[in-house]
């Protein structure tokens, strides 16, 4: 079966699904960082997050949290909606790392005040600036109501999975998400879309705090691979394969 | 009499005011630009920002805008309440100019679809960084009533300076208000503070999109002081004095 390709992203490829409505969206090994100014291959990582996307989208459907996600399919592969994806990344944050720390010179690993969530707007050429809830109804990226939405899901999120990760010695640090619009029955709804992973988590070890995410990659601080495969095995949804099964079969790569 | 002097800002001083609760304003020549990397000085301006801060504190006054001004006390000095600063600049943009076009690559000059309101943590080791309700409530800069109130504030600024301005032939693209608390009977309420005029506010002639405010300064664009007065020309609120009276008494500088 030819299936024809929607779109190439930086970690994953959309493919057209077997049915109008939705697309099979594909796990690749690439990784990037800091907008794509640095690029390299995690090798089983595609295979490791599509299980740990899967498996959290799962768990938090069943908590009420409506999600794009329909099955895996394969190793690499799983079914997800169509959905009319909101151009603006919703982050959400515990512990002060990253840009937030940067931005108000906090030290990285400080608990905040309280969670905070941010919006970024999903545009590489800007370089997926920072925006206010004024910036994205004003140019329109999303209405009121939509943000409103956005926010108690991601706030869900939070709850949720800080104390799924918990629960197996991890520290949610932060995350980030994208929603879309999904119509049914001429009813819009806001539902969880893209992936979540360690590729856009930032996990660390509950007792030794080392970081299990992709800030091993943008940092260079080695055992990349090993990070990803201590969150699936944590989860309980490593594969129990050898480190071939990891690369997925030849003709899918 | 000797006045002790409470805070040298880059632009004004604050000294201690003839009564409790009152300080008094003394505005500079001094202009700095781009987190105070770029400083110069320009003839006259203190005397301008004092006349035309003067006059618009007063109209705003006069519409229910709630202001810190009591009143000007001679060419470079006013009178004004003493008021706990809230850490955030209050930016209102009309006409797309300065960061918001470096933000989002819009061409400078572009009408924005409405109004945007954004928010500045006043803070100069940081940089003046952007931040959102999130960051302000959950730092504790402003509760969300504060963040309403200036809001509210800013928005009714906007459109009685945007008419003023308009009717003098003038565009208002943009400006930056603080507020302050103010007690008073045990009642708290958030006051108009610090300055308006040319060197916050982003001022073109309608016809010419000429420029007649700090970007001048910024930019090298030359004709500094002219722009000042002629803001102040337009206000009706230049003083008739020669140079030397805009450089003010030599006991003053
Ligand atoms: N259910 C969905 N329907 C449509 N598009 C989706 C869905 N889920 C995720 N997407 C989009 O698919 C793409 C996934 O690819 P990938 O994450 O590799 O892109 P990317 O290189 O990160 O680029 P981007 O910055 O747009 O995310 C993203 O653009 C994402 O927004
Ligand atoms: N009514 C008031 N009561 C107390 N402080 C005030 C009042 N109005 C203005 N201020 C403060 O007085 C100072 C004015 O000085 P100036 O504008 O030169 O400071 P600055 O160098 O710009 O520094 P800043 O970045 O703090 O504004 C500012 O810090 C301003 O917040
Ligand atoms: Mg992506
Ligand atoms: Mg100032």
């Amino acid at each position: 079966m030819r299936r024809r390709r929607i779109y190439e992203g930086k970690a994953k490829v959309l493919f057209e699904g077997p049915e109008p409505g939705t697309l099979v969206q594909y796990f690749k090994d690439d990784a990037t960082a800091f907008n794509a100014q640095k690029k390299g291959v995690i090798t089983g990582k595609g295979v490791l997050n599509n299980r740990i996307s899967e498996y959290l989208m799962l768990k938090l459907e069943e908590v009420g949290v409506p999600t794009h996600f329909v099955r895996r399919l394969n190793m690499r592969e799983q079914l997800i909606r169509e959905v009319e994806i909101i151009p603006i990344e919703v982050v959400v944050r515990n512990v002060a790392a990253g840009s937030l720390a940067q931005r108000f010179k906090l030290e990285e690993g400080t608990r905040l005040p309280r969670s905070i969530v941010e919006y970024y707007l999903k545009n590489d050429e800007l370089g997926d600036p920072l925006v206010t809830e004024e910036h994205i109804t004003a140019f329109g990226w999303a209405a009121t109501q939509d943000i409103d939405d956005m926010l108690q899901l991601a706030l869900r999120v939070n709850d949720f999975l800080s104390g799924l990760f918990l629960g197996v010695g991890l520290k949610l640090v932060d995350f980030k998400v994208e929603f879309g619009r999904l119509w049914e029955d001429e009813q819009m709804r806001i539902v969880l879309a893209d992936e979540i992973s360690p590729d856009s988590c930032r996990i660390w070890d509950v007792q030794t705090n080392e970081k299990l995410d992709k800030d091993r990659f943008r940092r260079d601080l080695g055992n990349v691979e090993q990070a990803y495969q201590e969150v699936a095995r944590r989860l309980g949804v490593l594969p129990e394969a050898g480190p071939m099964d990891l690369k997925g079969p030849k003709a899918m790569q």
